[in-house]
């Protein structure tokens, strides 16, 4: 195995996404040691015992103290407050970098604690599961996935690189906007669709006509993909709205035009609107397909509970 | 293997519906003989080349002819059609049975050219992929899944409880309910997470500063299982919401303003709203796992391609 690339890697929490990258950068030997804080020491605990940390640490700056690769892996509304803290043991040279699912708050959030020399390079894994925690973790989470990096004009183009390399060690593919963009992309592809998911959820949970335990039996009908979605960490989602609040309003504005134009398809018996509307959304499944960001296996991987029934011809994965 | 429960079962339409229901049939020993038609002489082809039918014919006059189970395995908006096409040639004593996402419009479409003898108990198999055709098929699809029957309080016992036993037979459980309330319960589990799911991928894919290829490349993050929903047959849901329109008027009625109440949050940056809505939600999740309706694989199936690698800690199913 060639020379890690980061001697010590900080890691300021340890939940899925955390948990991923010590699992993943250990696995293809990028860093040396792995240290890492969390909000609680039993996080920490369960971390050290799944030997997903080499080292847990009580506090933000403890972990960061003597890092050349510290990662923000928390909710985005405490980025801030955790540069600030750990802003006087942050070594020059230093790539400090976070995972957060918006980045022009969180650049805004950060700038002000930055010391010289160090080099602050915002990323975005666009990988996740609606699990929590270090239990979750599991190496192949960025494996195929993108991770977006967001730094400024004026940023060392040598961090920029080194951490690019990082996140294509770990099975990534690297792409490079500007905050703003990927505020707006992201809006679309993930926080939009986290609302209306979070939303249909609520809005089956208080109907008078039709009770819970239905919606839960009946789920397989196309509610269950919306409860896996809206399974995902509440805090990490408040924090999303609350800090990408302009793009996700007008993402949201677009999407309430176009919903009431397909209801008035269908108070008018509108037959032909509503097939070319729903003939066109397949045409972007295909092209998700054929991008690898997700499989066409009709079985939603429940076949692997049969392996040993093999005379199904369902199978044209 | 005990006797089959059916001499000749006839399905009108064979893609994904009618090919699994074939596939786990046979699988189980419950008909004799599979007879199938369809609307292309290509379906009924494959249907024979994959061995999903004993016989293919050229209509569903010639195939529900002598059979003792009648399966409309076609969209919602052509069930009356057929019905009318086969009345003449239906025994008296058959079972005829559909599978339709909808059904007050099926009863009402159907019940006049019901002839005297016939035993018409509409069903719907909870239960389904992105995929159509027969290839699609698989005979594990109706596993551990729910089929819901609405027969009219007229209806010969004996014929409700045999299509029971069948759908028993593929693996189902069955639950009895009116028309009326299937409906409205479908509207909120299936039919409005569907249009929502078409809807935002259409509105993704029109807009001006975010590309198509930006949406697919970073749908990992939530809205890749949106496009997997809005993947479903364009035809089929074209006619379930022509036929359950008031109920989903409804539905959609009540999203809206639960939607509305959401942004409002947002705009108003009200983050304990948010929170408290979003951890609602995680729990319906908590139902649907546990009433067996889904798995909490963290890899949603990804796994599969790298099981030589076994130190990952994540798999908590």
């Amino acid at each position: 195995m060639s020379k890690p690339m980061f001697e010590r890697m900080a890691l300021i929490g340890v939940g899925l996404i955390g948990s991923s990258i010590a699992l993943a950068a250990r696995r293809h030997g990028l860093v040396k040691h792995i240290v890492g804080s969390a909000r609680t020491k039993e996080t920490v605990e369960t971390a050290l015992r799944l030997g997903i940390l080499d080292e847990g640490v009580s506090s933000a700056r403890e972990a960061a103290s003597k890092a050349d690769l510290v990662i923000l892996c928390a909710p985005v509304g405490v980025c801030g407050v955790l540069c600030e803290e750990i802003k006087d043991v942050l070594k020059p040279g230093t790539i400090l970098t976070d995972v957060g699912s918006v980045k022009s708050a969180i650049v805004e959030a950060c700038a002000p604690h930055l010391p010289d020399g160090v080099n602050f390079v915002p990323g975005h894994p666009i990988a996740g599961t609606e699990q929590s925690g270090p239990e979750a973790g599991f190496a192949e989470l960025f494996e195929d996935r993108w991770c977006i990096l967001t730094p400024e004009p004026n940023t060392d183009q040598m961090a920029v690189s080194k951490l690019k390399s990082f996140w294509e060690g770990l099975g990534s593919n690297v792409e490079i906007m500007t905050p703003e963009h990927h505020d707006l992309v992201l809006a679309i592809t993930s926080h939009v669709p986290h609302l209306i998911a979070f939303n249909i959820v609520n809005t089956a949970g208080h109907l008078e006509r039709v009770t819970d335990t239905e919606v839960i039996k009946f789920s397989a009908s196309g509610f269950r993909d919306f409860t896996r979605i809206a399974a995902s960490d509440p805090t990490m989602w408040r924090d999303v709205f609350l800090n990408n609040k302009e793009a996700v309003l007008e993402m949201l504005g677009r999407f309430s035009e176009d919903l009431s134009n397909l209801q008035r398809a269908i108070r008018f018996d509108d037959g032909e609107a509503l097939f070319d509307l729903f003939a066109k959304a397949r045409e972007m499944r295909r092209g998700v397909i054929e991008a690898g960001q997700d499989t066409d296996q009709p079985d939603f991987g429940r076949r692997a509970k049969t392996e040993s029934k093999d005379e199904s011809p369902g199978s044209n994965s």
